[in-house]
């Protein structure tokens, strides 16, 4: 079973929350341009199977949660496509939000897309407020200051990088965040669950340095070689390309091994497995490595 | 009795917690730089004040909203001074904090203060979970779309303007967040405090057209004209010199008037009635209007 159109369903209706005849058109309609299309939706796909491993006994407290990872991801895409930044003219096939937007709206969308985040869990309050509490909690530590993603791209303008902390901040921060956030709105420890989300973190970050070093601009939807061009680590640069694909295979058994026993564990085992599928690239048969 | 100490306090202590060992020490030190030096902190104030004259039975969570509106306001500040909005190289006379720490890090610092802002809440929430989601779904509906301060900076970016909406959402909001968060701290219903935020809202906004018309950048400590450059509404413009003022003392005069009955009424009006000696300018003698 897809979660797709309940991921969408949710994420479609924080959105409408934030339209009204009384807002400012442009900003309305770029907050739906910056979340769509929507894409893997991985992180709030990793939620919700955290969540309904456990039991899933309050589903709109995992919509909200699952919607509300989803937006700090967007919100982040958007500010990090920005000129300051990334200066990235398409994302997702179509051009980036300041592209299409201007740079005032990009800006307003991603402050928007953040608020909009805590929003949605302070109205899934009504069904559970410790839950919604628990999840505010981890949702901004995983977002913010000292060890969300804004700490992971603000490493990006130290003279010395703390590697271990960017990449956990970076990357990993929101697939914690992910797996934590299943856990607690189900009802579970979070804790448990901490080891999951980083390992898949992990793997996602090196899928990630696979295909900017494998795939072409067209493939990918979006500009390629840009840790070269920043100057930011990557694992192929460290291991080879064969390397990086071994690295990845060994840290999605340690994330299928690392799964608390619940009672949907096999399903989550499956979805760790297809998770891996799609990450892994095939290599090009021209490619030499 | 002044409230200062007090709001440095837990202003301090939030910005504290978002600064560890770990963290990119240049995004921390540019948090620190965002919130300070403090000025009048007239919205942490209002929210203060409005939380003592209802009796503030829970000072821990008053201080976590009058915090949180500072924070929101402050990444306002940030991100508004960002090239992309008004170019401002000095605020509150020193340098804009893209200035001085670049664009990536002002961008970034704005993000992480406006997480902050929610986090700050969520913590709050040990001592009364029911108070602070009340306090987080004012706090978003005055920050984020459709209706608070990003909504209010996005109509800017509108060939037709909404301008009701305009100022509702651009000064008005946090003001009436102040004193609804200040009333839901000390378990008052919020409502009946919106006519008070908002007046006082409407009041700051013509006093800082009084003070952009009159005053010079020196004694401002930010660039001055900034309306008319960017062909924003004035009450100045609107008005006149002596109109405005008379218009400023009309509102104040009325955002007395809507103080709900409450045990500190007499020492909140005093508090109104010093806001509007502090923002009422005093005519140079030079000027002809």
């Amino acid at each position: 079973m897809t979660l797709k159109p309940r991921i969408e369903a949710a994420i479609a209706s924080a959105i409408r929350q934030g339209q009204a005849q009384s807002a400012p058109p442009r900003l309305a309609s770029a907050l739906d341009y910056s979340v769509s299309p929507g894409g893997a939706r991985i992180r709030p796909t990793i939620c919700l199977s955290v969540a309904m491993a456990c039991g899933d006994d309050k589903p709109a407290i995992a919509d909200a949660a699952a919607t509300a990872i989803e937006l700090i991801h967007c919100a982040s895409l958007v500010h990090d496509d920005m000129p300051c930044f990334d200066n990235a003219d398409i994302r997702r096939g179509k051009p980036s939000v300041h592209r299409a937007y201007g740079e005032p709206l990009a800006l307003l969308a991603g402050d928007s897309l953040i608020i909009m985040a805590f929003e949605v869990l302070a109205r899934a309050a009504e069904h559970d407020p410790t839950r919604a509490i628990q999840l505010m909690r981890i949702l901004g530590s995983s977002s913010g200051m000292p060890g969300g993603i804004c700490a992971g791209q603000g490493w990006e303008s130290e003279s010395e990088i703390n590697l271990s902390a960017y990449h956990r901040a970076k990357t990993g921060a929101l697939f914690t965040a992910a797996t934590r956030m299943g856990a607690a709105a189900a009802g579970e420890d979070p804790e448990a669950w901490t080891e999951l989300g980083a390992r898949i973190g992990e793997a996602f970050q090196v899928a990630d340095d696979l295909r900017d070093a494998l795939y072409d601009e067209a493939t990918l939807g979006k500009p390629v070689n840009q840790d070269e061009i920043n100057s930011r680590p990557n694992a192929v640069s460290e291991l080879g390309v064969r390397g990086a694909i071994r690295r990845l295979e060994d840290i999605l058994s340690g994330a299928i091994a690392s799964i608390p026993s619940c009672p949907g564990e096999a399903a989550l085992c499956d979805m760790v497995r297809k998770t891996a599928e799609r990450l892994t690239p095939v290599l090009p048969a021209h490619h030499p490595a």
